[in-house]
């Protein structure tokens, strides 16, 4: 099996604008991201192992190999995944720095999905023995593929961070793969699974081994969709992307982690099988998601009942779903783009998401976690069971774990592996996309090294320094994302004083033979501001919610506290700026005397109320429900304001 | 078995402020009711039949009689339901009027049901043969109690509509009930069943039947609930009501059809046992529920996951769910508490509900029908298949049955019997509580006989006339509901020109010794004026809609249509009056162009955009969806409009 050398990325399109940097090339060296970096090494990834050995998910891999199953089994269906997104995110922690405990564990943990995987490459715990549905028998909501594909890009992860390990995971994944393409190959069962992810498991695992039939047979996988191939669904077959051909759609649909993850393998698909047509649908139906079905988090999803889509403009935020994985799952599918494209826009959705909704879901120590990630609580509800795996949603407080707990993992791998998501390199030289303190290690296709270090306290200021620690010893050109927020935004050369403004299209670039010590600046405006809706966006009219760089924030009320504010009441007044305070951003507000009523529809215009004057103060959105049960809004009710 | 000659009306409390009057005694002589009640003779009851038949639901039963479950059974686990819903509206039907076909096919559909009952009185298809789950074995999710419900109120409208008939459905019933309570009674299974019906049942049987055991049995299924009696939920307690004791909870919430039986049969336990603690807290839960979770409508129920009430002002227009059982549900609530107090707001609840949801959820032709009733469609949607049950809700176009189609023959049973809830007697005299064309004839509790004609267009015109066509032979009072949105409303003698005002919480009321031929007239003001709604119901934030009379209106764009208004994108012009037309209701609009941006959130304010003037016509939200595929929506967007 040839492997080739590549760096410590998860995505490694073989062709693109971009080249991904690894994360042994890229280090965040402080501030937001390696705060989270170390919580979700010390505490998150042992809470979720402690988790999958108490819930007996792992355990089901034992009851496999000794022939337990299927009365033993505990969990969901798709259980098997949260272990293979465990061994993934492990497997980048593991490449962010030795660990010799955890490394023993990972490979204990490999060793007990080893024994569960039977002599022709199946492995399920929930399939395929006497008592179980028959392999392949539920691919609709069965998730055996889907479990697979997170096998895969596990495999893949420790592939590429401990390339040659003796330690059995990347065997397992393709003997696994070779069963998958034997039995759904062309020829074979003309089939596809109802949640996509395979089809990035099968792209990366070919990338990395160099084998053209696993990219071939995701290849199937994206056209099979869209022509029926899935039974008909309760909510149709739009739930599973199964109504439109891929090529064909012009918006994402559906339930949003499906939706997202079918979009990023498709991306993988077209960039390795040359498909423009493919790539240029996606990059539409990004577009037009990114317009009218995205929250201003960057957050997708607005159903519960189908964890999905709405319609364009159907946002509201009282019941906005925002799946923590659909938001991971839009990161996937940005961060292919960017890489086939170098769009910044994609860049700039990806720091959205992990500012907004990746910060937000995880506890500040780690071990705590939303599924949904809505926009406006108006009943705190109840504190979780510590005890218990929760329901998906219910309290403002976020849970140690859920019955479907996808997201705990899947933030831990994206936690893990951020570092890859910083800067690209390509001909040219370097392009920087997320501002985090860093060191950037690494060498131009043409073997010119360069290194620079990044210093930030991004996203508390606007201020980035770049300063060269190794020269190319030719001239290249520094690519600045400039985010879609930031208007006015300047880069210094500081020694020779030359300023330069943005070159078009969401980036400043400058070019030069830089020599190491030589130090550049990128000034953001990082004032606090209203944002507003376009008016087609119902639920949110006459509202404003205010932002500070990539950064939302929102008013929080401290449930059964006297004197908090009243959420329900509350207008702000947006002829006053927003102010930063220590405590976050203060706006002026009123609160209007509310008119209770029997029947809450009048026929009176709004009369002027006697109003209680006063401030609010904003917290970032991804520090809500820290500090216990809460209310909270990110929109809010504005005096005069148009629609 | 003794049995009370009693009024042939749905409700007939022991005790109360009113007395109801039944469908013999109120006869709907035309208008907008009595059209809708020919339909529903016609069309509705043989399309309900039709469906029962071809789904198999009413073949359950032969299946039963033979030995033919489990193997052969069709439908849900609640499908028997529907049979006994069936069975209630054609009884109150063959007692608006007879008809010896639909006579004989009553009586055929009995005797199927009679051979089903086992000898000890268990009935139900889905339970307790080999291969099914044992009796009662599944309280929560089962339905058993809940069928046995709909099967007693099914038997006491044939005992009130045909006393002493020998179809044998009221001994199907007394032995079914007589297990109950020989089961669920003191000292045996302290439970309850997940959806509450039995209870209304139970003591409306009690009531026709004079057994003691019935109501009691009620009031025990009424005290045991909130306790945890049922198993936790995946969506908590609250789904089924199981969350509070039903005497300490403060508003409606979960399942809006649940919560709404459940407090009917309340209201039922309270009157019957004289519970004033019981009746004031479900006064105060209905108070609630009015005032902050119920849509302009008068439908209930704001989530599709549950089919539930959201939380205080929680009323997304987009994602309404308003099942239209529940709406029905939110009448025997309300009718139930008029009885019990008098109060005319209940009558107001009832209006809204029958004129904007009653009537929207049925076809002009009877045979299609709305499972849900959103206030707002942007997208058309697809037409549903004529040939199968649909989901619940995906189209703008009614559907002929559903996979749960608890809706039609709910709807069948209330047009059957809706005479009964136009009047009310006390020792005073008459209420007219519901304007229609319509002959009164009832005597007063003193034998003192009244007969009066009400000739009316009502809705179209506020204008009801009230002839007197027996004389009480004494003094009595007319009392006459004033809506609450009738402001102004007069009633005055035509021959003596005296003319009355309100005479305060929502009535207008005359006393007099009225000889046959005296005649009085009502005027409610009819104009059609813009609602706006209470601030806190974010959703719908700077829109109005237009009502005129007890009727909403709303915008609908056909489809396909070129020229069609865009309702994403319409601005009322609220210094403009809403102005009858031919067609309906003209408002002046504007449509600002849009602006089509990346990313709809934007730091700027709304400047003035250019606008395209023009007017808007408005048609009745009872009639959307009868001209095809189209958009709709209730609230518009209203320039100038405070918050």
């Amino acid at each position: 099996m040839p492997i080739t050398r590549v760096p410590a990325a998860p995505v490694q399109p073989r062709t693109g604008r971009l080249h991904p940097l690894g994360i042994d090339e890229v280090r965040i060296t402080g501030g937001f991201w390696a705060e989270r970096q170390r919580t979700n090494a010390s505490a998150t990834l042992p809470h979720i192992f402690a988790w999958l050995e108490r819930e007996g998910w792992l355990g089901n891999f034992d009851l496999a190999a000794r022939g337990g199953l299927p009365q033993g089994r505990r969990g969901r269906e798709f259980s098997d995944s949260e272990v293979y997104k465990y061994l993934e995110a492990v497997s980048w922690q593991l490449g962010n720095g030795q660990d010799a405990a955890l490394e023993a564990r990972f490979r204990a943990t490999v060793a007990r999905v080893a024994a569960a995987q039977e002599p022709d490459g199946y492995l399920n715990t929930n399939f395929g023995r006497p008592g179980q549905g028959a392999r392949w028998s539920d691919l609709a909501m069965g998730h055996e593929l889907y479990c697979l594909g997170h096998l895969f890009q596990a495999a893949v992860a420790r592939g590429r961070t401990a390339p040659g390990a003796d330690d059995g995971l990347l065997g397992i994944a393709v003997r696994a793969a070779d069963l998958v393409c034997g039995v759904f190959g062309e020829g074979g069962l003309a089939a596809v699974c109802g949640h996509p992810e395979v089809e990035v498991g099968l792209v990366e695992l070919g990338r990395l081994t160099g084998d053209p039939r696993y990219v071939d047979q995701a290849r199937l996988f994206i056209e099979r969709r869209g022509h029926g191939a899935l039974p008909d669904h309760e909510w149709g077959r739009a739930y599973y992307q199964d109504d439109v051909p891929v090529r064909e759609a012009d918006v994402l649909r559906g339930h949003a982690v499906r939706a997202n993850y079918l979009s990023a393998g498709a991306v993988d698909v077209a960039v390795e099988t040359g498909d423009e047509d493919l790539l240029a649908a996606l990059r539409r139906q990004w577009s037009r998601t990114l317009a009218r079905r995205t929250y201003l988090t960057g957050g997708q999803g607005s159903h519960y009942q189908d964890e999905g889509f709405g319609e364009d403009w159907e946002l509201p935020s009282d019941r906005a779903y925002v799946e923590t994985c659909a938001s991971i799952g839009s990161t996937m599918f940005s961060w292919r783009l960017l890489l086939a494209t170098g769009g910044p826009g994609y860049a700039d959705q990806i720091e959205r998401v992990l500012y907004n909704v990746v910060a937000t879901a995880v506890s500040p120590g780690g071990d705590r976690f939303f599924y949904t990630n809505t926009l406006h609580r108006r009943d705190p509800g109840v504190a979780p069971d510590p005890e218990t795996a929760s329901p998906r949603a219910f309290s403002s407080l976020r849970a140690p774990w859920f019955e479907v707990s996808c997201c705990p993992p899947n933030i831990a791998r994206t936690l893990a592996s951020v570092a890859g998501l910083v800067a690209t390199t390509d001909a040219d030289g370097l392009q920087v996309h997320q501002f985090a303190p860093a060191t950037i290690r690494t060498t131009l296709p043409d073997g010119a090294p360069i290194g620079v270090r990044l210093e930030t306290d991004y996203p508390s200021s606007g201020v980035v320094r770049i300063v060269v620690e190794e020269a190319a010893g030719r001239p290249w050109t520094l690519t600045l994302r400039v985010p879609g927020w930031a208007s006015g935004a300047t880069l210094t050369r500081v020694d020779g004083g030359e300023r330069t403004g943005p070159s078009g299209e969401g980036t400043i670039r400058i070019c030069g033979d830089f020599a190491v010590g030589e130090e550049l600046r990128l000034d953001l405006p990082m004032a606090a501001v209203f944002v507003r809706p376009d008016p087609r966006i119902d639920a949110i009219r006459g509202c404003v919610a205010v932002r500070r760089g990539p950064v939302v924030y929102c008013a929080q009320s401290a449930a059964g506290v006297a004197g908090a504010p009243d959420l329900a009441g509350v207008v702000v007044r947006t002829d006053r700026t927003p102010e930063p305070v220590d405590a976050g951003i203060r706006v002026a507000a009123d609160w209007p005397a509310q008119v209770e009523a029997a029947w809450p529809y009048v026929t009176t215009e709004d009369a002027a109320r006697p109003a209680t004057v006063g401030d609010l103060v904003l917290i970032p959105y991804h520090d809500w429900g820290n500090a216990g049960l809460c209310t909270m809004r990110v929109w809010l009710p504005a005096a005069r304001e148009g629609r």
